[in-house]
């Protein structure tokens, strides 16, 4: 099952895309593993929907190259991976390790089939951490200007031929020059269950309010800031016991988890983007 | 999107299977709405899986026959369910109403796209409720020879087309006869999260092990009691300032909903059951 | 246990406060069953603590006098409960029954010790659900000025005896006068999961963001709408296949057992409201 | 806030108890910042409770010995605690590092309070991750007798002064005459949400039964295996796209966040072990 194609697609819904889809792997004698095809519409009532695919099916000599002739033929989106080549990732950091601890530990376990090719921080306070498990950490200070910064990182990313930034608590904001040389190749954990509590000290404000839960959104980094397609939230409960260092202390366990779900469906190839600012997840 | 057809569908994996299927439909002009094709493997190194589908797709006239004559052809399991026609629930139910009214509320509310027909009990208590929204209740006391209560049963369910018993903490126990009688089409909440807890009084057990969890578990009934097919299962978080009677409380709120979300994924032709004993849930 | 006194009280913390109310217990020779006693600060290096107290203990002859009296004099907040008398409820609710119907079948039940004196509806839908557990209906239209439809709403309440107002669904806008003249007494259900999407049509806000969460806030009515002091929320997970419409489904579930949670938790006087904005719910 | 006591105190509950404490408390004019005091009875009409009490005070000249001098004369059983002072843990582990990295990064990070002296295994495997944060690793392989075994690692723990002995992932069944050294002092983490699933690989036999839950449960250590008294568990839900690796992953996650919780709550003396078999978390 390691020597698998997946394909991501979407288009407008009609009849017939995914016979064609499944006529294609089949006449090259291609198993399929699994598929979902899920058309969504806003409500029952909705006269036109949007087509979202995802097919997981074996490797096949030739299949990849008439597949792709097919689907562009069909001016249908899509993303086709080989499921045994492993996304690169770059980890930013800034000087907090929950998050990054997390994406690194799960990568090594094996958990998440990818490969961490770099870290990079404005701090060196987990450089320990990468170069224990052998992962190469450049210290990048910003406090030069954000042109120079941002051009530093690109140049690290490319030398790896990275695939995927992830922000594991990265404190400083990246340009929209940055994020649209990365669209939808960079995901980030925010420090709160969007949209509550958006700004300044969210945990204060969670504590003055009395919230009972602490959460946690990751999403793809987009131009506005915070508002990327939502990938992964979670939520742990909370009591009026937890002050607001204990609730950081929450929100720090719920964001690692969150953001390490998020990468691993990512790099399962299990996130569509669609054409708004949210994504389908055959999670 | 409400005139489509379900097709339930499962057979030992291999090539082309889902292509032949998309191809009828798609060769009638019909839309795929919504497609699982999901294949069962025990690990990455199986070599045998089990393919699992489910569509949803445009009704079309001629359409069903075609599709059913071809998945005869080629000895796959199936079936064909046609969403505009309600599944009929016959709800069975002792003295206790949680179970019995979250599932009665819930599809007068229109939530579960089904029709409760009849609702039979071996008590009276929850006669009011079920006539207060217009629904026959039969009293059938228990205190007969379990051969005459349960063919009074059979003979109330026939009389009202019942296709789905709902046992909303029916406490009696059914005969095999019957159990085989209806084979996965009575649906069970078990009063614990399984298989923890089996036996007398589980909250007792529960509340002198100081569980952190009270769970209920919803299943279609075999006859081997209590451990058919899992449908769902839920849990809420308790602890130590629970005593028995909560306990008990929490445990009827989590059955209730349990029951009732079970319910609605069969009635929607959400669910499977496998060869062996568990079921696939396209939820 | 069932008799016993509920004493919950809050000052500025100071040495001697606990030691007085458990010391003026012990002299009637009354058993504490339970004691909270938590000292709000913001963190750990907060100066200035805020004393929040709950007590149950047995109740005995002229005790209840002596502590009244002690907490006066020492100028320290109060409210004593005896357990045995039951919050009279009226049950507000406009054509939904989600909310309603679980308060009031929580109730019946026996989980909530409480007692629904009358339902007040400016709809009809409701009435057989209230009345056929024998609780008076009352149907008070919204067309008429608000003035008079709160004139008669506040003469059922009164003539009833009525302790608390739960507002399961009723959607009229409650003036400043009515809220006022039952502060801390009102208890109302948000449908989102505060602050996210205040405002029209929350799910399909939340549709459109694609969040994975669906919430429900309940909390005491304040002037400032849906922004009083949160008494509960919780959430159910959702995920890309539901639409607007199975949203406001799950939004309903999670909004009823919400709702019936905190007319719980403060029926059994588990809760106090603090200066600001918040409350400590001694769950 | 920093410099407290912690108490904890058990009986046979009657009258006076709290109020003796809080008096001994308040006359040497220390705060109580939190108080927890808590009667268990089996249900409402038990005629007997056994009082659990949790206090946390500022820390005064004389009033230990004081306290300890009056709740010996009462014959109440007790543990009194400095909140300054750091419980030593010994982590044992094999060579999964998931459940040894959350409890080693969570005290590295300040979120518990504790002090992680020393790394205790039979492998190898997670030297680097004990020594990249400066913990003592001693390498004990398991493949001599266990009395040999077992005195190297008492000896090893009472070099370092243990307090508490974690076992994250130590697949090493300890003697009866190990564990009563350490009574109430060895926490486990059991690899299943028991009771379910006892025994030989867990997760093959919840793939089998298709249970929604992975649970984990952790537990002080007694004679009887992985039945001591639970401190804390969780559960993640799955579905039926897990294989046995996927549920073997969320087990790992799940183990992971529920030992170190129950290590926190450990730590900070919010766990009171009752004469059975089951705790009080003064969560």
């Amino acid at each position: 099952m390691n020597n698998t194609y997946i394909l991501l697609a979407s288009c407008k819904d009609r009849v017939g895309i995914t016979n064609l889809i499944t006529g294609t792997i089949s006449k090259y004698d291609s198993n399929i593993l699994r598929l979902d095809h899920f058309t969504e519409y806003e409500n029952e009532n909705s006269e036109e929907g949007q087509l979202y695919l995802r097919f997981e099916f074996e490797k096949v000599d030739s299949l990849k190259g008439a597949l792709e002739k097919e689907l562009e033929q069909q001016n249908i989106y899509f993303e086709l991976f080989d499921s045994s080549v492993n996304t690169k990732i770059a980890l930013f950091v800034s000087k907090e390790d929950h998050a990054f601890n997390e994406v690194l530990l799960r990568v090594e376990r094996g958990e998440i089939p990818a490969e961490i090719v770099c870290a990079v921080s404005n701090h060196e306070d987990n450089r320990h951490f990468a170069e224990s498990l052998g992962v190469p950490f450049y210290h990048v200070p910003s406090n030069e200007p954000k042109e120079n910064v941002e051009e530093k990182m690109i140049s690290i990313c490319e030398e790896h031929g990275v695939d995927l930034i992830v922000l594991a608590k990265y404190m400083q904001i990246l340009s929209d020059d940055f994020v649209n040389h990365y669209k939808n190749k960079i995901i980030n954990i925010h420090h709160s269950f969007l949209p509550s509590f958006i700004g300044a000290n969210p945990y204060k404000q969670a504590w003055e309010r009395g919230v009972k839960f602490v959460g946690a959104t990751s999403h793809y980094v987009t131009s506005d800031l915070d508002e990327g397609p939502i990938i992964e939230q979670n939520v742990i409960r909370v009591n009026h016991r937890y002050d607001v260092k204990s609730l950081k202390k929450i929100g720090r366990h719920v964001e690692a988890s969150v953001l390490a779900q998020a990468v691993e469906f990512h790099v399962l190839h299990k996130v569509i983007v669609n054409n708004g600012n949210k994504t389908i997840v055959f999670d």
